[in-house]
């Protein structure tokens, strides 16, 4: 029987542990459930995508300012923002297998006496649903009469209108303004989660755009446009790309509309990212909670109100990911195929890969100096002596290098190397002098390539 | 009767305040013991702090690589560590007031009938020390049949011996090499914390250099230079820093030497890094409990063996703080005194302030202009149009942003800007055109200055 081929999502899975980009938790003590540490490759992707998310909202912005809240808040917060009550899905115990599934998903239900790779629940009677928390507990402080439950916080949001105040009047802001983070939530997630696409730990990148009540509807088209724009800019295909909005049914308790950007993934389309009119519920909700005044107060027009909040929140692990996904090439050449990650130069783990042609006659001293040049330029540089010079191409093709580098015999004659760009597979012969105002330029005239699909 | 004036650690937690470096965590409520916030000014100096460790650690080097593994990793991974066993704090319980403190640091205790601003214990009688362990505990996972104990991980070094295999093939990489991490780890502490510098959750920053045993104490020396001499790179006064060797009594039990650099901050000295050789403790006991090979075959010399690990171990909030704590300065000048920190301009959390000379014949939409220019150039960039331009460098000194640029009527003509500098207050007169290479440069020249104490 032939061997059926893996599907892209496989394929992708096996290339993350492979070449380490992502790799399961705790792999050697047996696995922990949906959670994923990030190997070499995985961690460069990460930091590339959050700085990229950073650059774009808060460092090239004037009108936005960061923030790095704790992950353990002071319970309270989390029954005034209503996660305690609400942040909940149904659930149901088998009176069989004593397994607990999610009532609304129960086609994906693993039943405890046959835990196979087969989703399917083994037919016991069913509970009626009842509602389990996603929210992480855990006990603070030392004394048993002072300690108190606390919670991992499920989204980053909260914390920044915690410090709405503190932010506005230290840094001086008037709306309309912003407030970005990026850092951990945790959800104690029990569906499948598609690889890293949904996680029980996750780095979120949430903005909170404080505006006048009067125009919350022009700024929330403004983020709309502006965060799908992004992803194109850093080269997703936007055929793959949708903006969906809403229906009343489907809006959150706080929300007075929200607009996902959604990606079609290979097991379908999936939310990369949620933009929402917040409206002033949260802050309404902080100020009752501890009578602290949350309003702005308008100088020149007198005039005192609670902004109104529009929100873009996107998971960074879900937008790496995507990135992956859709920069992943099978390309036909003509007398072969290559695996090929057509990653915008910004965003791929390794920036430049420095080859000898061959390991003798000076060339691979002359490649370390090459490679020392660059990391003290701050490029991620990887160094390869090993094997044929195409077989180390088709290296670093499949991990999405931007820049390969050969040094020959010219270049320890003349101080020429050669450059081989990744999409064109075209070469350049360029002065070691000129190689890092070279890779800058190369870098931002970058152009998303066609794929032969 | 005179004002007592404030103490150095004081007026530092009242300017992180003040300018939006720190918040006490939840804050509207009532705060979080231990727990803080990071403002504007706070997540970019963060941010720069981290990045300097990872430029230094992993960019710049040719042999470590970067991890970025789970908070929850599977239980067992901390008993096999010792953590579950051994990390724990000695605690009394007060049979008068049901307190429970410290017994090794009674001093500090606050009785619970008297929860004043002074410590003191109220004399009730005391139980037996009992170990409390330091580690939060949570669920995870929906169905009481299956879900179980986890523990937020209270350092990111064992994230990084789960990896050690996978991490060495998939990145071809032989001893000696390190894999390096940041991120966060959690401690339920009891102890007061002396603001940031100790917190219940804290960005640690670790590194673990794998080296055949032969070769451990030669990379332990190594080690531990390098990262006394990256304080210093960063600006950090050498006479306020040591490193201290552990006696053996000190040393904790995977450990065959420790030696900490130290800061004398103003409650005393305190740990800044530790620098430890963890032998071969940890892979081996990993190997142990999950029947994993963790050994290194070095195909040359057909050796097979478990790596010793020297680690640098620090706490990237406390660098922070030590950055800005050492940046201090109250400057006597001619007519009067400034406050101003004297970071290095790679740390300092706003690099360029943006200011039109007065606000009127079209200065501020030209400094706009100037300042969009910074912007896209990723320089974190601060326009300011409010008050003299005298009190406008001022509120920048004291934040420590390096350059001021004032764009006066000569700007309009002539298309050239006066950037001031924070540390001699002189001035240069720059073409606009020139001003990003310019600052550029003058950041790459900076060197840390006498303060006049």
């Amino acid at each position: 029987m032939a061997k059926k081929a893996p599907s892209l999502m496989e394929t992708i899975v096996s290339l993350c542990k492979r070449r380490g980009f992502i790799f399961q938790a705790s792999e050697i003590y047996g696995g922990m459930g949906n959670t994923y540490d990030y190997g070499p490759l995985g961690v460069e992707l990460m930091r590339r995508t959050k700085e990229a998310w950073w650059n774009s909202m808060v460092t090239e912005r004037a009108d936005v300012v960061g923030l790095d809240s704790a992950i353990i808040q002071h319970p309270k917060v989390w029954e005034t923002s209503g996660h305690v009550a609400g942040f909940s899905d149904p659930m149901v115990d088998c009176k069989k297998c004593k397994g607990r599934f999610r009532a609304d998903k129960l086609e994906d239900a693993r039943c405890l006496e046959r835990p196979s790779k087969q989703p399917g629940q083994c037919g016991g009677e069913l509970t009626e649903p009842r509602e389990f928390n996603l929210m992480f507990k855990t006990q603070v402080g030392a004394a048993e009469a002072t300690s108190s439950t606390a919670y991992l916080r499920p989204e980053t949001a909260q914390g920044i209108f915690l410090n709405f105040k503190n932010v506005m009047d230290s840094a001086r802001l008037k709306p309309p303004f912003g407030i970005a983070q990026i850092g951990k939530s945790f959800r104690n997630e029990i569906t499948p989660g598609n690889f890293v696409f949904r996680t029980r730990e996750f780095e979120q990148a949430e903005m909170e755009f404080f505006v006048h009540p009067d125009e919350d509807v022009k700024w929330y088209e403004y983020w709309k446009a502006k965060r799908f724009a992004w992803y194109t800019e850093y080269g997703v295909n936007p055929d793959k790309l949708r903006m969906r909005e809403h229906d009343q049914s489907e809006l959150a308790h706080y929300a007075k509309a929200t607009a996902d950007v959604e990606y079609e993934y290979p097991f379908g389309w999936g939310e990369l990212e949620g933009v929402a009119n917040r409206t002033d519920f949260d802050l309404k909700r902080h100020s009752e909670a501890t009578g602290e005044n949350l309003l702005y107060f308008d100088p020149q027009t007198k005039e005192k109100y609670t902004p109104y909040v529009i929100e873009p929140a996107g998971g960074m692990n879900r937008t790496a990911l995507t990135f992956m996904i859709d920069a992943y090439e099978e390309e036909q050449l003509e007398k072969d195929t290559r695996v090929v990650l057509h990653f915008h130069p910004e965003i791929a783990p390794i920036t430049a890969a420095v080859f000898p042609l061959v390991k003798k006659d000076g060339m691979p001293e002359k490649a370390q100096e090459v490679a020392a040049q660059l990391r003290k330029a701050r490029f991620t540089t990887f160094y390869d002596e090993k094997g044929a010079i195409g077989r180390r191409y088709r290296r670093q093709d499949e991990v999405g290098t931007p820049f390969c580098i050969t040094i020959d015999g010219d270049s320890l004659s003349d101080d020429v190397v050669t450059v081989r760009h990744r999409d064109s597979m075209e070469q350049d012969k360029v002065k070691i002098s000129e190689l890092v105002t070279f890779l800058i330029e190369a870098k931002s005239n970058w152009k998303r390539p066609e794929k032969k699909e």
